[in-house]
């Protein structure tokens, strides 16, 4: 059993972070972070899978080949996206730099980027930031690296648990940021969002690949913002073993508040997107499989129109259903069942008598929840979105000009 | 050779419509349309490939499969979708009423329906109506019928050629409407818009089938407002055959004047996008294959991100890059050219320098182009959409309440 403690990557014992204002972003705005374990850690990485990746995203897949890593280097407000050759060079360049400041193997550092695509980084900036941030690196529980991370975000995303066991304590610890361009598609080495947990367990790279794949695909994989996926999409697992506690050991708990984690830092993802006022939960049940279930809830949560409507506190079923039936699955119209807040709207094929003001109203809420029976099978799954908003078009139209 | 003619379902020979009042769309807007003709036609469809289908779209599935049609009834603000049973109950009395009033055969009747989901058709009202369309008809170049089908639409969408041959003179004509929850994927038996082209050509029922569904994959399957696949989308092509002049003698004029009413129709569609201000064209070259050229198109012109940036006049190609990477498709970085309003932003892998300011003045216009060679082969496909604006989340989070 897992609990929630204060603080976030920090929180593990081991780890230490920091976040600095290098000058990518204007308005002297932190966006340098670094994450560092003083001892070499089991890695894990899941990348985006969109086919335009990122310098940075190249750079760490191979990274991530390497027995060891102990160092993240992420820089915001420039993407080092589509830059050609010169972006993969600056990529290197500052996982050798941060290698060098920290003098750790170069082969032990991971990088990522977020922010505008198609500029080259100010390669001055970027290593001046790094070369500050090794020197005021801590393991205080501060949000300083959480802060640097973000872009359009509105909210810090961090959060740490400790679990209890006969075997001992075990930390884990998360941050993450993404707040457009959201619709992430991770595989072992697939979002712009990027995470990075880390823990103090005593566990395998190849068990932690598995853990970090396997979360990813009922959490991260399992948003949208805008059903946009982006080129720098990555989230990062660390764990340096200084628990002494071994994973196999404690395996039950510790995918349990690993998959927390993931979940929790997901949903703040979504419900912090771009012009967002609401978090959106899908819940589907009795698709034909797993993959027919998540098909369905992220056809929902990515409908625009059906965005729009709760944005409006418009309970207007119809077009969760017909977003429903686009997805190319099974599904029996006349079992179909669908719940909104709680109220039965739709069963048996046809719609039920509801007052719409009560409904309406049940809407006006940080949280709206959906849930559709697809009348077919057992299949489950669960999607997490946001409204679609004024907001969002005003924060898009005018994004870099 | 074609001719655009003015007029629209009524300029070929034969053909008559009505658009009505019956008083479901409330303050006394026209929402009742009747096609008709004469003489029996040969008839095709194509229909929305949602899995949660119209009651109409059950029946006139039904319907098409009799060897001739002769008349398409279709009413706006009320899809008769989600409405079980008595849904398709009340199809049918819109087929069987219009038979009567027309005393043709009922097998000859086709019947569409577009509007909100989930409510019961007004069916007295509906009667009223159908009765009242069969005695006003007319073949006068009127836009009743193109109008008396719109819902969110501001323009009425109609368009007539007309093909000189050796053999004697042909028209086409064709309304459609259509503004939101477009991206219509019709197939043979597919998208809520809706479409009827008429012609005096005279043609065997499977040719116009095939005819249809080949035009129909240019033309309608690649346009999207909002990526929101309707439960009501369809098509209908009738043709009388009273020019006495034969398909087979004219096709290659016959097929690209064909082809060139759907695109023009499905462009009118895009154009008047719920909120939109532009029309965006999207032209992939360069692709492996068609089917992977489609499939970037259809990518860039759904993206949110891409969609706002335009509406901003935001020269935002990364955006439109990411998007293109985002199809499950084979590209070549390094190969890569992107054309914004005919200027290039991107080439070999890298960006382009260019003054934002201008091509962010060229995108001040009705019409923005994109231009993407993807460097792989030679597979290419053009499609069509809107921005997204401030209008498009006021319009859909007011619809129903």
């Amino acid at each position: 059993m897992y609990k929630i403690i204060d603080g976030n990557i920090n929180a593990p014992n081991g780890f230490e972070s920091a976040g600095v204002a290098c000058g990518v972003k204007l308005s002297n705005k932190t966006d340098l972070a670094l994450i560092y374990s003083g001892v070499e850690c089991s890695a894990a990485a899941v990348f985006t899978s969109n086919k335009v990746q990122a310098a940075p995203v190249t750079v760490s897949k191979k990274q991530i080949t390497s027995k060891t890593s102990q160092a993240i280097v992420i820089n915001s407000g420039n993407a080092n996206a589509c830059t050609g050759e010169k972006g993969i060079i600056d990529a290197w360049e500052m996982v050798n730099h941060t290698a060098n400041e920290l003098k750790i193997n170069k082969e032990n550092v991971l990088v990522a980027s977020t922010g505008i695509i198609g500029y080259p980084l100010q390669m001055t900036k970027i290593k001046k930031g790094i070369t500050d941030a090794t020197k005021i690196k801590s393991s205080n529980p501060s949000t300083s690296a959480a802060k640097a991370i973000l872009t359009t975000d509105i909210s810090i995303k961090e959060l740490a648990v400790e679990i209890n066991t006969s075997y001992g304590k075990v930390k884990i610890g998360g941050i993450a940021k993404g707040s457009g361009m959201i619709a992430p598609n991770l595989s072992l080495p697939h979002a712009t969002m990027i995470g990075v947990i880390t823990s103090d367990v005593e566990i395998s790279k190849s068990n932690l690949s598995e853990l970090l794949s396997n979360a990813s695909d009922n959490s991260f994989n399992m948003i949208s913002v805008d059903g946009c996926e982006s080129t720098n999409d990555c989230v990062f697992a660390l764990a340096n073993g200084i628990s002494k506690v071994n994973y196999l050991d404690i395996k039950k708990d510790f995918d349990e508040a690993f998959e927390f984690i993931c979940k929790e830092l997901a949903k703040k993802i979504a419900a912090d997107g771009e012009g967002a006022t609401k978090l959106i939960e899908v819940n589907i049940t009795g698709a034909k499989n797993i993959i027919e279930a998540k098909s369905v809830a992220k056809k929902i949560i990515q409908s625009d129109l059906v965005k729009s409507a709760i944005f409006g506190n418009d309970p207007n079923w119809g077009r969760i259903i017909a977003a429903a039936g686009s997805a190319n699955i099974e599904l029996n119209e006349e079992k179909l069942t669908l719940k909104l807040q709680d109220n039965i709207l739709f069963k048996d094929g046809s719609s039920v008598k509801y007052k719409k003001s009560e409904i309406s109203n049940l809407m006006e809420s940080k949280s709206v929840s959906i849930e559709l029976d697809l009348g077919v099978g057992v299949g489950k799954a669960t999607a997490w979105g946001c409204d679609l908003t004024y907001d969002y078009v005003r924060i898009n139209a005018e994004y870099s000009t």
